[in-house]
């Protein structure tokens, strides 16, 4: 039997539902890990904008920087990987984005996928993304429910007929599989697999799976190159 | 806790240490769960041709096709996944290769990888899936021992100086992941990263891992697009 | 006057009704070469899918290298091109697949190409063999007629309205060549012509073309690389 | 006559002796121009990591958003652009990065560009923003000095010979143009020109220059798409 | 005050109405520069192929190659950028050509840009102008107004609808900045951003600005690579 | 018996000892083909920049346009291409560059290419017309003899070690097949295959092969897109 792990799992906004949401999604019943959900203390309640990004990424370095644990990986659990390169850099155990998490998945299961996003201004921070992780490859096309992220937190269930019409445009592009672009998503994997018959990537659950994977093949963050720790060492933040 | 699940390894040469080997690597002590490993009843005893996949990929659908049990997920262990998307194509279960699932990890671990092949012809057989896959981003070299499949997995120890030196050329090639390019290099994992300080993949190990992660998600293949089941169904295949 | 060649044109499927039309395609009258046009023993009827590609291949390679003769070059005469790498590894004549060959004369021909394919499924499948080649950059779209190979092979007459409609759509597309991607099309390459005012690729015609046209010029395979003879040398298939 | 403007330049980090570099680099004598320099009241002395680049960025975030004052034009003066995206959704004026400003010029002086970084560290993180810009197939090489930024700033002397050395590799490369890839190497255009006989672009300068270039031609940033401004509105920074 | 320079502003074709409407977007009230605007004595009256483009470049070169006069920067006002290569090559001041330098600018104003085009026909040899300068990641679309360069440069007015029409496409393509793909297009670019909310590019006014920044920053062509002067020397051109 | 054709070879130089080696390599002795071979009246005695190619081009476009035959085909046999687009655009007969056909040669004989230049300047002009074309993943490496393309001409045997050395490195760079990028380097094909052990392809010779072949599959360049007719004819070249 393997040893009790212990996870942390970061909500980089400070939405008090969304972060309950992602915690129900990496509670794993029958293992005796030990799984730290958390949202940093200030900062937008979603995250919309690389402005909100750029705050959010802030607060939630800060938090895991001033944390005195010690985890044997790290989720951010937000679609847009805010911050991720700096955690990437600042952490000894493997730190894994939940958007990145689900390329890497979807790879697995078909030659293209494409990504629900929120708000239609997510469609190009996206593809930002992609091209950023030079995927473009494989990605058949990105499209927005055009709701807020808080709205369909809230709201999944009124929103779904919307959620069936832009899922399906995206298999009419080409989409073999579909990636729910935004935490507020979880839990339509199934009911939406049920209908589209493709597979549908939840990235809070893919993410956590994925780092527990990566933990178990004995992995972690390349410590050459992009992610190489910070020259000069940590900035004291408080 | 989780049931049971029953796992499938084809390893699609036939040669008995290797199929040794790769059931040594997927063993996993403390679980419940069934891992068959096998390989097809005739073909090459190692592949390093083109050649040699078709036949071995003929002869591995021909026995999963034949086989009567039922499988949560099927990895194909011969780093060039030979077979692999029309295996994908007849099985209900997921199906992964070790060579993208290497690829899916390798991503979340740095921004480049590379490839050690055994024989100089695996090069260009290896950016050709690569480019295939749409990932040539992401890949720093690939650079060959040369040395044959057989020799490797025979005589890992007197040739574990040229390894470090292939190795050492891929860092610096920029490579911030290394990926062990062939199931005979099984079981170098920790001995390469004490020395290189990158993380080094072990494709077996960490295909098998994949595979466990996509099931665990309740994931499998899409069976949209480039993996839809064959039109006119299967062929007798004796 | 140039001697006399000898040629192979395969069929990797085994329908005579196809293999025949093939054999009209490429007799010249008025040379005194020697054209041989053979489909394997056994194997699906039509190729329609990756399983069926490695059944074909299969039965190709076997044909191929159990076959006494020798030859000038060898027509692989399926739009997927199965077995081709493998077939060039193997045969120190040039071998040329009908989707290469196609879109080689594509690019001379006009900028952006777009493929015509029998099946949806063959879609995301011509697509991925343009990315594996490179060439995804000179392809306008790849659309289907959704209708399968044998009915396209049997009745060209009665779905001729569609082949219109959808060449039209590539057209639109931006396409400033088609490609007929299906060996079961042959022959309709000057009717849509007239009608669609760009140039029609019959590929099996322009193959074997392009295949005198490399040993016209003494050229055969790179014997280094990717098709390199297979190090251990020929499997016995029986 | 046109009417007097008023810039302000941002150097994201809070090393004196580089803001004083830089206000000298984009002082305009003749002009009546108002040129502000600023650094953020806290942050890293040097930027050489993803972790001070999101700290440095949010806090010129909090500066920018936190001033009273009206620009004609923002430029942000570090290689890595930290914070751009943000700034440009959060300004109604034109925002520039040196490093976008660089590339888009020396897209206008040569086919291909190398960056010359400080430190290893920054060649990856160099390589990610030019595939984040899409620019990958116009840049030879990216090169370091090895030398920290703030050495860099502190005794350009002492090391020109190593900065002839790693330029002169870059040329080898294929550089057809030079890009200084640091704020700290201000000044050193000339005296290398002079030696390389290859344009060598000083970012800062450049930077400016661009930005004046943008408000000359009545432009500004896109309020649509990727930069469109933060959907909830600014968040209060403190 | 920095010395008056003198400028050299080429309009390829023969229209002296759209030389007139060049030398108008380029005089600048208030500065005592010298800005020569002329065409070449004979040649096509608009460039709409590749054959106006191969006369317009030749009879510009020997224009340009025969006159006497010393230029701080030479501007080539046709958005097809014909004869440009050979025009850097041949001269020693900075030499821009109107399309590379909006594209150049578009880079700093959004992620996307779409070009609007004359004629059909201008498409593909738009895409094929972007795809040779390596840019074709930031291009969203590019859209024709199916209108002749002389209507369009004697007739804006009665086309403007069908201008927003077009450009309105262009933003549902994703286009985050419009470029003005003509220059008899002058002149449309504050009406259309009025309507259309995002920047618009007129290239003949934003060239000019461009050219003036490179001679401000003390930059010209690179002489090594693709513009090296020819080595053989000038042909005598009469 | 197939009709006599009639085709028309340019050499866009002005030598007479390149034309008259071009003739004897597309004199095919036993056909009663008519093959005229060309240079214009005036112009460069060999093309080495875009200068060059330029004023070639134009004597080139001028000469065909001029000439009152019709040909079933031309071929333009330098191996930049130069002013390939216009002569596309202005003949109904097929028209084909030795580059352009020996790129489409090269796809069918490797996976990569690389082409062997004459001087330094030509590297980077090659690396943009592969750009242009869209086949840079096929290209291995372009590099030069460094010597000026008369020399080679004249002297082929006394720098025949040089073209050793230079292929060898082609070889080295993964180079499958290799190209002479230069028409003086005709007849070199065999002596340099007999020592490298890769094809060589020789391009005036492909060219000529690769025309008869697109005119013997009923084929010619698309009217359609890039190369439709230019929309207001011809333009009087005297």
């Amino acid at each position: 039997m393997r040893n009790a792990k212990k996870w942390l799992v970061v909500n980089p906004n400070t939405s008090a539902s969304m972060t309950a949401s992602i915690r129900a999604a990496v509670t794993v019943p029958g293992t005796q890990d030990e799984v730290r959900v958390i949202h940093p203390d200030t900062g937008p309640e979603s995250l919309e904008s690389f402005y909100d990004y750029q705050i959010a990424a802030f607060e939630t370095i800060k938090w895991v920087q001033n944390d005195q644990q010690t985890y044997d990986g790290i989720l951010v659990a937000c679609f847009g990987d805010p911050g991720l390169y700096a955690l990437k850099e600042i952490s000894t155990c493997p730190v894994v984005g939940i958007a990145e998490a689900s390329f890497s998945t979807a790879l697995l299961l078909g030659k293209t996928f494409s990504v629900i996003a929120a708000l239609q201004k997510a469609v190009p921070m996206m593809s930002d993304l992609i091209g950023q992780y030079g995927l473009e490859k494989r990605c058949a096309s990105i499209r927005a429910l055009d709701r807020n992220v808080l709205d369909i937190d809230r709201d999944q269930d009124s929103i779904y007929k919307l959620f069936l019409t832009v899922c399906g445009h995206c298999v009419d592009d080409g989409a073999e599989v579909l990636i729910l672009g935004c935490a507020s998503m979880i839990g339509l994997k199934e009911k939406l697999e049920a209908c589209l018959h493709v597979p549908v990537i939840d990235p809070v659950g893919v993410g956590f799976e994925m780092l527990k994977m990566i933990a178990a093949s004995g992995l972690s963050t390349s410590r050459a190159g992009l992610y190489q720790a910070p020259p000069k060492g940590l900035f004291l933040l408080r």
